[in-house]
């Protein structure tokens, strides 16, 4: 048997391009993503399925100066044990001086890099009851240290690694090893590793998205309309909102691309100025259960009606988390030619659905989408409009078949026509 | 073929006995070496390559009522990426925000399970100094955890599982299948795990050691004598000093055997009174690296004279590390004929490895060792000779050419000959 033979005979994840591309992705996830400081340490999460993109992750990070890597590994085997074996009381409890930890980490100065890619249906046979007050309860224990990251305290990133059950949920039909093969190759692609370049190709992305947000914020408009099939939606849009997208610079003073991929520019909504109705594009995956063929009304900001196809007690618990959680904290939008969405693949995975759409977020608002927003009180954000929750969930509301305009106090404008931005930037 | 054939060709760990025993020692580590009480977190921290028995312990102790299972999981491989990887500043660098995390849920009332069982050469080949400095880092920020659980205030055991890196140091001759194999069986017998009835076999041996323990405590022993090839070391005991061994209540109430397998009964030195030469009886795995042929000599409790005849330099910092690491904080006796010394195997491993043969460590003292200890503050139990230190590292001294004398007010009486005691109980 030749060497090409014995290469041909193995599978993807253990060729060699395949190590050069998962090795590049560690290094643009640090590099770019995190922008790790020299001396500042790092709080990774993962599932064990990510161990080998997490010791990539791992090797840059401590050459581009960590101090120290800890990664907190989380096995979705052991969740599901819980659900099997665990008493009714254990459902209300998560372990808080976890993330109090994390929060201590944040202020102490770590940077956070999260890896995302769990199996979007882990716990679909599960008891919707038990998973919402799950959800609940470590929403609660895990929101200090969540505040931090929305506050942008420190940098922070997410990245995605795929895995087998990740890859079973988007590619049904095929084979374990092709599945997992085809989705990391559109992980590869997305996150544009397939670049010769792929810090310069961030680079211009960046910028991108930076001009994009800059011509919105120069509009000024007072809401969004949102028109497509069984959608009319008007979100008003919080006072002194601002919009942002791509990279910023964290209040620890380094700079961070959030989220890899990201394709969005999003804003603060007004938390008592949305009104119609607007039904869902893409399933939403959602703490391990899908939610499909979401149909809500808003009535001065607030869901007065929701309805899921598939899923409908898990999207009840969910907006009954606290009164925050029905009303929005994020509108966003991504143009249908973005290159998740070119991809063509349901990814049941939010960092990449959100980016192939338009999309809201029910719950807490983002501050740095808020004029001096990281300078104002909590009353004075809620004064504006800015939406406070222990949740914070985007889902897809943009296609190629939904217009969108920006109100202005001269009137409408278009800002996407069938999906796509009627101006270049 | 037929199914007789089938189950043949696979190995041992994936055959269903290996799986009935795998789950017995979960069960018996979660209800005998925890005692895990009803609504309990439990803390349990292992390598990655313990997931099996990790899942396994976390079925038992959801079954046994816990509210929470958190696994911190370490990776070998991100520890060596740190080592050939991270600039020099890391290696003064821990996440005191994990261990502090980890003292907080002790005090809210969490248990401790560690699964023990790294490679125990894991750091053989890196710089000593670079080791020697990370490992004072971690001791520092692991303190306030460590002492809450040396002070006994929770339940809290550590059981050992068999690993591929393992099973190699400790079988270098055989294949890896055949070497893991051999060291799960092993495990297996020395935590009782093959007997019919774990539970009673446990209970019926927690209640030998205890008789020991009582014996030695009515006997007051100013201080021990061994005397053997190379050594001839006087142990001055502490005043007050309690023998313990086996289980305990830990002052949150619940009964736990902190170590599986356990065959010591051990109580503290007195920090100032032990004087003589020892030489060690087995080699030591410090923290990833092998220190052997151990030779030291103590006056007035403090060790003036050092040498190994390999790892003298990671001998050197660790009783470099403050003051008390020069000195004694317990002292055990195992007779020779104890499942592990039967058993004929080095561990390489302290759970096992100490508990084959009586031993001393250097460094901190248990304040379950003295009376009333949990009473005292650190200076009245300085006063009775009780030793402080950021470590605590046991070394074995005992063999079956070893005897030592109990010494008391009327002159030394036989304890151990040839290893074995000269009682029974």
């Amino acid at each position: 048997m030749t060497t090409a033979n014995v290469l041909e005979k193995r599978g993807f994840t253990e060729s060699d391009e395949f190590a050069r591309k998962l090795d590049r992705l560690a290094e643009v996830a640090v590099r770019v993503g995190l922008g790790l400081a020299p001396r500042q340490q790092v709080v990774m999460t993962a599932t064990l399925e990510q161990v080998p993109l997490a010791r990539r992750i791992t090797e840059h990070a401590y050459r581009a100066g960590a101090s120290a890597v800890t990664t907190i590994f989380a096995d979705e085997e052991c969740a599901l044990l819980r659900f099997h074996h665990a008493q009714d009381f254990s459902f209300d409890t998560a372990p808080a001086w976890l993330y109090d930890g994390m929060a201590a980490a944040y202020r102490g100065g770590a940077a956070r890099l999260a890896i995302a890619g769990g199996n979007p249906a882990l716990l679909a046979k599960e008891d919707p009851e038990k998973v919402s007050r799950l959800n609940r309860a470590t929403s609660k224990a895990y929101r200090p240290a969540l505040e931090l990251i929305t506050r942008q305290e420190i940098n922070w990133t997410i990245v995605s690694g795929a895995t087998p059950a990740w890859a079973a949920a988007v590619f049904p039909g095929l084979p374990q090893e092709q599945a997992l093969e085809r989705l990391w190759n559109a992980i590869f692609a997305i996150t544009r590793i397939d670049k010769a370049d792929p810090v310069s190709a961030w680079k211009e992305h960046d910028a991108h998205l930076h001009a994009r947000a800059d011509w919105l914020n120069e509009k000024r408009y007072a809401a969004l309309h949102f028109r497509g099939p069984d959608t009319d939606l008007r979100v008003g849009l919080a006072d002194e909102h601002l919009w942002d997208g791509g990279g910023s610079v964290a209040r620890n003073g380094v700079y961070c691309i959030p989220n890899m991929p990201t394709e969005e520019v999003f804003t603060t909504p007004h938390k008592s100025r949305v009104d119609g109705h607007v039904t869902s594009t893409k399933p939403l995956s959602y703490q391990g259960t899908m939610i499909e063929g979401i149909s809500v009304r808003f009535e001065a900001g607030r869901i007065v009606q929701a309805h899921a196809s598939r899923g409908q007690h898990v999207l009840e618990q969910m907006i009954g988390t606290d009164e925050g959680a029905r009303r929005l904290g994020e509108v966003s939008l991504v143009p249908h030619s973005s290159p998740i969405a070119s991809s063509g693949l349901l990814f049941l995975n939010t960092l990449f659905d959100e980016n192939a759409a338009c999309h809201i977020a029910l719950g807490q608002a983002y501050t740095m989408c808020m004029k001096d927003g990281e300078k104002l009180s909590r009353e004075e954000l809620a004064a504006r409009g800015a939406n406070e929750s222990l949740i914070h969930v985007d889902w897809m509301i943009g296609s190629n078949r939904i217009d969108v305009d920006g109100i202005s106090a001269s009137g409408p404008e278009p800002l996407l026509r069938a999906g796509e931005w009627t101006w270049k930037v």
